[in-house]
């Protein structure tokens, strides 16, 4: 019953355990092959095709490297522990909709992924009869080694060092390649609390600045924030449409969730609609764009045509004559599209949006000091995550349709 | 007009001449982000879900860096050959459906995607007013120089330079990886035909090995094979369906295909044939097989839901007992499935699959010795690539579904 | 003529220019095939054993990479520009001695390993007619164009960008990793200055960042400080000894260096000084070392004795108690080794050692913003490289003998 | 008192076992760090300058990495068998000389560097109290568990997964790279003995033609071989100068061996000879040649200025007129050299070389088939690895001294 996966980034995966591999096998996991874990990047970083699927084999398998290092410097984990939290960040992005941040803001209205997650875990617990209770406690700070929950989510968890080195090797952005192994093998616990060994310090600033890096470089681009909001307004128009009565063509599943407002009560209550979630996957999204191109109304019709076509929004950062140009385009638009002035702003809008490279306050990273002290990375003398970095930053964008030259 | 793209496996990639833009931009040609390179393979290789998009800028790519190295070693490459050549390298891929290889034997029976390229590249090459003439005269061998030709198509083209790279890079299966740079740097030209220089020869050596060895253990891997099989046998079943009358869910590119049966003239004469055929990607046939799996007819839905939980055939092959082992087989699926004999053969049966690791007759890859003479790298003393290894090599497969135990 | 070299952090070199081939073959050329490009590092990463030779080769094809670069952005770059650019990085090093950084301190008392090239460039340039006249222009910052000199010498040079991609690829700390491609492709030239196009500036922020990390993680590991200033110790004992007429057993090249006090004039003038400098590289010491062991001086025997067995110094640094530390390692050194007072001083003092991470006065690197405008990286919102990481970090360091426990 | 080491080919190297430090802290360990693995193949790749310091701690590694397999199947590795097979192989290559293959030719004439392994592992086994004994068990193949010895030494044994990966890293071949991680996961035990299971066929394939290509592109390449050939006529010469009387400059411990023959009787009774012997490494002979550039004796003299300025011997391999462009070449030497008839010889002569892909015979390479069998893998159906590769296969070189054009 044992399997071995390669994984071009970690090498060969094992996964030993039964519970695991019931995991792996539920179709609400293998549905996961069919969601990419970089939603639209892949129109600027063409290679960065990969899958949430693999992103979570691959956290479960830096769990488990993770606790094979604490166990051995001593620190008795369990086998039971060590499932569990394999359990745990296996299943931590099972709520993940297709294109997963665009969707939390037009299909599921309100509700993060998140509590998707929570929901679904609490179904396939059911399911197999508490076999999830201990991941459960551990994604809700209960379990009493609480390292374990920092190492499921955290500034140092196994998600982020997975999906770091994943997306820099599949986009080809060597900028975010960080030294996983090096990380793990510094782990640390103290007073029940992860850390890091004082000689880990220089793989940890890596680790900071390449996250930092890889989120102005790749996953806040210009051009992919940009096809991101056309995701977005896509479906919110698409929606919008639906509501109003309009009959889009769509999977069965699609066309549910268009026509219906869930609220979280009824995801948790009605089990049909988790049902009816993990049949979506990008697939949906993809063809119903694909035949959207047709539609009747000519403000989806159009949206959908620049998708397919990649003629995507023009993105501009922190302008500073923003409101002039918005005056502007917004005239182009006006002259150029047909349609309502409260329909112009899908296709000219502004907003912001943001990162923070180190969050000094709620979740810190700790350094185990060789003389016993443990010190908050951000708090050492001559570190490179200082509070100039550690600051969120917040850029102003302005994002408009062009007629093509 | 310049671009610059991110390859994970080549690095960057640019694109200065405008002709190759106008082809990446072009609906058709975008569709293949949209198509895995690897069909099903990633049942298996979960890494292994890259784009026939990207694989074919990177051949592009490929080829561009070869003509410079012969340009440099003075075989007078003119811009105007190597646009021509990028092109036609760039196009190779044009015609693949979704799946593709599936796919040949179902919606489009008895037409295979070069047939479906070259009436597309002829499409593509009307709208641009013989922008495409050169790269078609290499396609079609009619190019005076003949080495483009084969750059293009042969034992030793760079579609496969690239592809295995790309396969290996992404399946992360180290056996397929090829000193591809020095494969280049390499090449000449003998009596206008591509050849390679001496010292070369460990590295072709090294790359037919390498190309065999992919062969049997990632694309005829036992398990893939099964996995592409059942998606055949899902078309076939849809197509059967959809030709007695049954309506089945689908979009309507994939519907068109489904309820026509398209002649290879017609393919040529009608254009809509071509327009529905560049709307099909895989979404269209992984969304249909997620609604069939609700089908009324039960070989359909059955198939569908072994696709979509990875519950897929079991695979032997070169069984020494196979026809004792195909009855009992049969029998089992008799038993356990409410189907007509008929439709039994959904489930259990049996063919051929091979691979050629080096075709030493029609098309050879040549050496251009130090002295002067030319010779065939199977021909050569103490070569890897002997008769031993050359010749074509055939397995029996025997295909069957199997009841969870 | 023309040459190719395998490189495993480049790939394949070309040396297609004569003049260049002619300075490979050069014996004094020659000779960085025995000294190593990371000194005595290789004591704590034993990984790092590169040679300058494959640096320098290194480096000058990243010249030839830039230039290529610049040229195709239309900064008509000569041919004659390439060559002189490319010999004079390839010479960059041509001065250095065996372990570099403590000879200078050492052998060659007070003259750096600059001046030394210097006058070897000068001696090549006589032997070959002037054919590095363009080279020493670049060197001297006398060439018209500027842009030459910086590619060659400043924050942002190929030497740079060879060995910290070479450092960590041979050392194997992934943390030293850069995009020096991506770099290469966002050079530009402003008002006849290097600069970075704006696109590039999160490449330039890792690769400031990523050189900071390997000062403090490799070049300045406490360990590998330890090694060196044993290094240093060693030397400086036996010219000492020498100078006093003791007679050690060395090479006739290293014998010369420890019998003779060299002024920079008689560098310059007596052309046996440098026939004879050229004649050393590591072998010289190491030898010597071994030798050594066996000296009646029980000092020089003893370091070398530490040397040989790797019983280095301990190092520690910034300590809160320093005095007290030195105090009592000088006790125990006192009661241990049999030694005069001075002498001790071989086993137990102190000093400081520093790193600039980018120095924002001198040497700016400048971004070449998209409206026109100039800013140095130091100077940009949200910029990694802000004062507070730009500032020199100077460690007290604190080094003693160890009895063995 | 456990140790992590940074290795650039496998990451992180641990050596828990105080057994395993005593011996890497053990100067006749540490002595590998100055002798080169691919010992003078860096004259044509001049990035493969690692040592066999390394290389063997990789091993060591490679060793453990593959007890943990065969422990997790069940096979019951003892914590001593592990640390006594690490041992062993981090020992197999204590043996070597500077520039090993060179030397067991020159001065230590007809003692193969094995031999002299064995009498250092003897003598270190004694200084430590029979530390050794289960390590010089699994040498000798006395142990019983057999698989040990065949881990240590067959033809796949850690040794050779290390060797090919490492020489392949550093030289920048990617012929070499092998999916040694892919072979760690598939071994296993048969009545015994070492055998890798079916679905590992392609790796070990790939591994054999891995090795044979790095023969005959690396480690046999013409100029590689021609430096190896002028390494010896240096060292033998310089000894028939010694026997003859002739004093010439050399460290001590290469004075020694000289001006003495060593037989294995004496390299057994004598512990001098081996406390000489671990005093020597390449440094001594590279100080040697360079000294001896300067050498009375014209034919040695010119030897050490080939090698020291790299203009090596040229060599010819299985040429069709052998016998008539040795007389040629013999004749040009005869006119250019002054020099006897008999010393001609070190400047025109001819010889063999010869390697074996796959020894089908003595020491095979076993797949335990799923069916139970155990089969031989030269003898599969289409195996890559038939009797057409796996023959011996030797080559005629003519080696001569050319005048500079």
């Amino acid at each position: 019953m044992s399997k071995i996966i390669n994984d071009p980034v970690h090498g060969f995966l094992s996964f030993p355990e039964k519970e695991v591999l019931t995991i792996v096998n539920h179709p609400w996991f293998q549905r996961l092959r069919n969601i990419m874990q970089m939603g639209v990047a892949h129109f600027v970083y063409p290679g960065a095709v990969h899958t949430r699927f693999l992103h979570s084999l691959g956290a479960c398998h830096l769990m488990g490297k993770a606790l094979e290092e604490l166990q051995e410097k001593g620190f008795g984990i369990t086998t039971q522990d060590s499932t569990d939290a394999r359990l745990a960040i296996l299943l931590h992005d099972i709520g993940h909709g297709p294109f997963s941040h665009a969707l939390e803001h037009s299909l599921l209205e309100g509700i993060g992924h998140e509590q998707v997650s929570s929901v679904i875990i609490d179904r396939i617990n059911q399911q197999h009869n508490g076999m999830l209770d201990g991941a459960m406690k551990i994604f809700g700070s209960q379990h009493p080694k609480r390292f374990l929950h920092q190492l499921v989510s955290s500034q140092l968890d196994v998600d982020r060092l997975d999906y770091l080195s994943r997306d820099s090797f599949y986009s080809g952005v060597s900028e975010g390649v960080i030294g996983y192994d090096r990380i793990l093998k510094m782990l640390t616990i103290r007073n029940n609390e992860l850390a890091v060994e004082e000689k880990g310090i220089y793989s940890v600033e890596k680790f900071i600045i390449a996250r930092h890096i890889m989120y102005w470089q790749v996953y806040l681009h210009k051009t992919v924030l940009g096809a991101e909001l056309l995701l977005v307004n896509i479906l919110r128009r698409a929606k919008e449409l639906s509501m109003r009565g309009v009959q889009l063509p769509a999977t069965p599943a699609l066309s549910y969730f268009l026509n219906n407002t869930i609220s979280l009560e009824q995801l948790k209550q009605d089990p049909g609609v988790i049902d009816r979630f993990c049949r979506l996957d990008d697939s949906d999204i993809v063809t119903a764009i694909k035949t959207w191109m047709d539609a009747e109304d000519p403000v989806l019709a159009r949206l959908c045509y620049m998708h397919r076509n990649r003629s995507l929004y023009k993105v501009v950062l922190d302008h500073e004559r923003e409101d002039e140009l918005y005056d502007q385009k917004l005239a182009v638009a006006r002259r150029e599209i047909g349609c309502t002035e409260e329909e112009l702003h899908y296709f000219v809008f502004r907003g912001t949006t943001s990162n923070s490279t180190y969050n000094a306050v709620d979740s810190r990273i700790m350094i185990a000091m060789k003389d016993g002290s443990l010190r908050n990375i951000a708090e050492m003398k001559d570190s490179l995550v200082n509070e100039h970095i550690a600051h969120k930053v917040t850029k102003r964008y302005l994002c408009f349709w062009q007629p093509k030259s």
